[in-house]
């Protein structure tokens, strides 16, 4: 029995997230059947991010075991054939019995990216949010630095999250304009239900002027979801990377 | 009655090309749909660039004649609402009664995009051409020389063509590559029945090593298909921009 961790992108449109459910297709699903067939066992995957319906990753992980011959670092070039062609699997690697992504100390970094500018955009719709009043990306900036470091984002968290506690610590977080697109780029050890999609909401709010970049810390206070902006659509989001550190963080990282 | 003429841009993943077909949808029909309940008529528009099935375009135009009161430029805005999120109409505009962009002096540019690495993209499966053997994009370079300016392509047009002659003037035709990908940007006077895929297939050829650059005039000349590369697939095209030039091509042009 070998565990194996998968790197995997995927373009979200067409599914109903990455993690298993009654309603839709999943990536996950997608996953669990082709491995099944290409490795003749039955193979459950377990995802490091459960993304949401209607967001991509550039580089999800996951694990599963497998007592298949197959070399790990050969599984994904003998699986991409048989993905449809919105999901890729970047890269297989053996990992140690029982090692799980969500079990090890992470940084994640997501992405979201707005266009900015009148007209919609139909050969990039699917990835970014449309949004036609004009934004401020020094004043996201402005705003953004308050989210910086630890702190409780109890107000930037969905209601139904299961997490037991709503502390999560910011590593990064930049907003730059590229053209006509404005990016949202966030590190973090971790984060909760929709947390990137309402950040990137409430510092729209700011970009429009709606909101003063001074009122952050005040809505992070307050724990109150109601305080922060609205929850920014999926199609802008996507799961850039996920750093592992295996044997902790190490000194100086922040 | 007025005549307007529409720029349109869409993602032609989803459409069965350009014209009317009785065997899927296609952009022409959508538009002719959502501007008959918009204007209250029956419209039919008439395009100038007959993509096919899977290309995209950022700047396809078409006429159409109306009795509507909406002023013709406010057409465009009117309308994108009640079209799907892959098409967009960047803008509307009137033109002289009975004006047709195919009967007009025109420069086409597309763009054919190719993503030159080992591992598929799903993030932009839908708009490159995956190819995973090493491309030389100076060689294509060379190659496409050959090509430029006056020329009858018959070797570089499908069988099915309807043309009159196969007699061409390509104006400009550049390949870069820019980090994993490599594009050729080609313009010209008008274009034969899937030419531009045939250049991108025979260019690869070149790029690849398989066809000497310096081959290129001999199977222009031998005006047989069979001597050129075949057709490259039709998710790397995109019509770039249609310039037109009602009073002609100005002197110089090339």
């Amino acid at each position: 029995m070998k565990r194996v961790m998968l790197t995997v992108a995927y373009d979200g449109t067409a599914y109903h997230g990455w993690q298993l459910e009654p309603t839709g297709i999943t990536v996950e699903e997608v996953l669990n059947r082709q491995l099944s067939a290409l490795l003749g066992e039955e193979i459950r995957v377990s995802g490091a991010s459960r993304t949401d319906a209607g967001v991509h990753a550039k580089g999800n992980l996951c694990v599963l075991d497998t007592e298949s011959r197959i070399p790990p670092e050969k599984i994904a070039a003998a699986l991409n054939p048989y993905l449809p062609k919105d999901i890729v699997v970047i890269r297989s690697e053996e990992t140690a019995p029982g090692f799980h992504p969500r079990r090890c100390d992470s940084i994640k970094t997501y992405e979201y990216t707005i266009l900015n500018r009148a007209l919609p955009d139909p050969l990039r719709c699917r990835y970014v949010a449309h949004f036609r009043r004009p934004l401020d990306a020094a004043r996201m900036q402005e705003a953004a630095a308050a989210l910086i470091g630890e702190h409780d984002f109890a107000a930037f968290c969905a209601a139904g999250s299961q997490a037991l506690t709503t502390v999560r610590r910011i590593t990064a977080l930049t907003v730059r304009r590229e053209g006509d697109e404005i990016r949202i780029r966030v590190s973090g050890t971790g984060f909760l239900y929709n947390m990137v999609r309402i950040i990137s909401g409430t510092l729209m709010q700011a970009g429009l002027g709606a909101l003063p970049p001074e009122e952050l810390p005040r809505i992070l206070a307050s724990g109150d979801r109601s305080q922060a902006g609205p929850t920014a659509p999926p199609e802008g989001l996507c799961l850039e990377k996920i750093d592992l550190y295996p044997e902790g963080f190490p000194e100086g990282l922040w």
